[in-house]
């Protein structure tokens, strides 16, 4: 075991603070990272506040990790020192169901290692990505290909790939309209990667306050959800549509935008139960679907796509003793679009 | 115009009785169907009742029709007097839409015209299958094959092709787990479906008061939903449930029962929306969907279909003049499968 500088939180109300935590020893088919930056995701904060089921102290969040490698164990044989590298949002999985041979870990079947909060193999709670290092299986650590910067590359193993993995699952491409509900963090990227995809991009917003950024980011259209005739206008028009809102919204409504056969997919996930009429579904055969994050392979994926296509996460780059401000910030959807932590600055 | 004998309602509270009504004169496209058998579905009820919207009165329900053509209009090419043919849901649509193109005339994007209560292309209002005789455009018009009797094939154009059109579209075959919840028309059609299909079946019903003729019928396993246990037993077991009950339902606890992947589809419409949890959908990629009925060709697949693998409805034969007692049977689920008129006895 070996001590880390990382910042995080003692309990589910205090403000995070730095702190010592404990990684374990290099193993045989581990890859020590040299975390460079750190994304700070929405869920962080749902995490440690305890939002989303119990949580144990102290816990150091983060799932947006981009580094390079510093050591390997000694049977690893994907990755060597210097290799820049990420990890998302799971460490580990049981790699014998079903959905881990698919290379679904992320639908493991007993359940994968989440990066932080989760119980190791060895019995310990994982602890993420605002740290300065972090051992990792070398199975789910993944390249980030010549091109892409680490700052804005960290976004991409959880924002990136929680919307790349539904848009190719649903056959976003040419010829197919996709709407994008909510310009945040993950939505920023539904409209990078679905425009590079070669589909039709609209954006729904409750305001028009972000439009001119949306159309820049490559948005075909750019409509309030405030306005009702944006309900009006655009009925029946979408293949697909991704929610990137984890506020509550009025699912009807947005049923009432898709084709015949068309899948509404929420990536978010609202505390409370959203009311679906089940006329929405039957009259045009439409889906209401979820979908979370994407398996290590997609990950890759994805990550080389988003390098061929010079996609990015649109980032502020934070020291660490400014998280505290940035997650008030994140709440207040004040962001344009990723804080990603400098950990240099952890040193 | 001419006038055949019917049985309908003149408004939304009084009992079902006699009536003479208009059918149009044949037309160059139409088929003149003498009718033999009309079954009863629940939904004539809601639609009689206004349940559903607003009805105009006199309305004579039922969308089961199964006759003998009795003449044919001058430039009907499909059918001949003397064939064996049903009509289901609906009589016509716009033709000219996507969907209407792609066979699924269900869909039809102006809306096709129902079989009952519907406007039709003159501006009459449409008038359904508890009757002497009906007018229908050959195109709305199907065969019914050899081996397949009358009265039990005329449950097949609603009850039928509403279940088999989901099965197939969501790829209901061997290898694949299906549940079908509750066992009343729609229900035990999808049981002999799903089976003929090669799928393992399994029914779910409020309680195990049906449990022989739901195995009898081909259902591999049939559980109580009113047991807990069920809901735990069961978990993530199945690739697609069919929900043909219109009363509401718990969608989280059938959720919890699919696969990776899974869907769960409504047929059944119940009026108040139905709460879904997001995480219910997004943990393992599933999907609530919705279903109507099937396009015109669809239709003539399950036919042949049902007619190879001597599929019919359990059905009990009513006379017109116990239509009122058998509703009231079918509002407490009160029948073993379907109630069809014996059209001989509205002479």
């Amino acid at each position: 075991m070996f001590n880390v500088n990382a910042y995080g939180a003692t309990s589910a109300t205090d403000p995070l603070a730095p702190l010592t935590i404990e990684r374990r020893d290099l193993g045989p088919h581990d890859v020590h990272i040299d975390i460079k930056y750190c994304g700070v995701c929405h869920s962080d904060i749902h995490d440690v506040r305890g939002e989303w089921g119990p949580t144990e102290y102290p816990l150091v969040p983060g799932h947006e990790i981009a580094g390079v490698v510093s050591a390997v164990g000694s049977d690893v044989s994907k990755h060597a020192v210097g290799d820049r590298v990420g990890v998302g949002c799971m460490v580990d999985s049981c790699r014998e169901c079903d959905n881990c041979q698919a290379g679904n870990e992320q639908y493991c079947l007993p359940g994968n290692t989440p990066t932080y909060g989760g119980t190791d193999r060895d019995g310990t709670i994982t602890q993420g990505g605002y740290a300065t290092d972090v051992i990792v299986n070398e199975d789910f650590v993944v390249r980030i290909p010549e091109g892409l910067a680490l700052d804005v590359a960290a976004p991409l193993l959880c924002a990136g790939i929680t919307t790349y993995s539904p848009l190719r699952h649903w056959g976003a491409g040419p010829g197919k309209r996709i709407a994008i509900v909510g310009l945040g963090g993950l939505g920023h990227m539904a409209v990078k990667i679905a425009k590079a995809l070669g589909a039709e991009v609209t954006v729904l917003s409750q305001s028009l306050r972000k439009k001119d950024d949306g159309l820049r980011l490559g948005a075909d259209d750019y409509r309030a959800t405030s306005d009702r005739q944006t309900f009006k206008d655009l009925a029946g028009r979408f293949d697909l549509i991704i929610n990137t809102v984890s506020a509550e919204v009025n699912v009807n409504h947005f049923l009432r935008l898709l084709r015949t056969d068309g899948t509404l997919v929420n990536v978010g996930a609202p505390a409370e139960p959203l009311p679906v009429q089940a006329f929405s579904l039957i009259l045009q055969r439409k889906s209401f679907a979820g979908s979370l994050i994407g398996g290590i392979r997609e990950t890759q994926e994805m990550l080389d796509f988003c390098a061929e296509h010079g996609i990015g996460a649109d980032i502020e780059v934070i020291a660490a003793d400014q998280i505290n401000e940035a997650w008030e910030r994140v709440l207040k959807s004040d962001v344009r679009y990723r804080f990603v932590i400098d950990v240099s600055t952890l040193g």
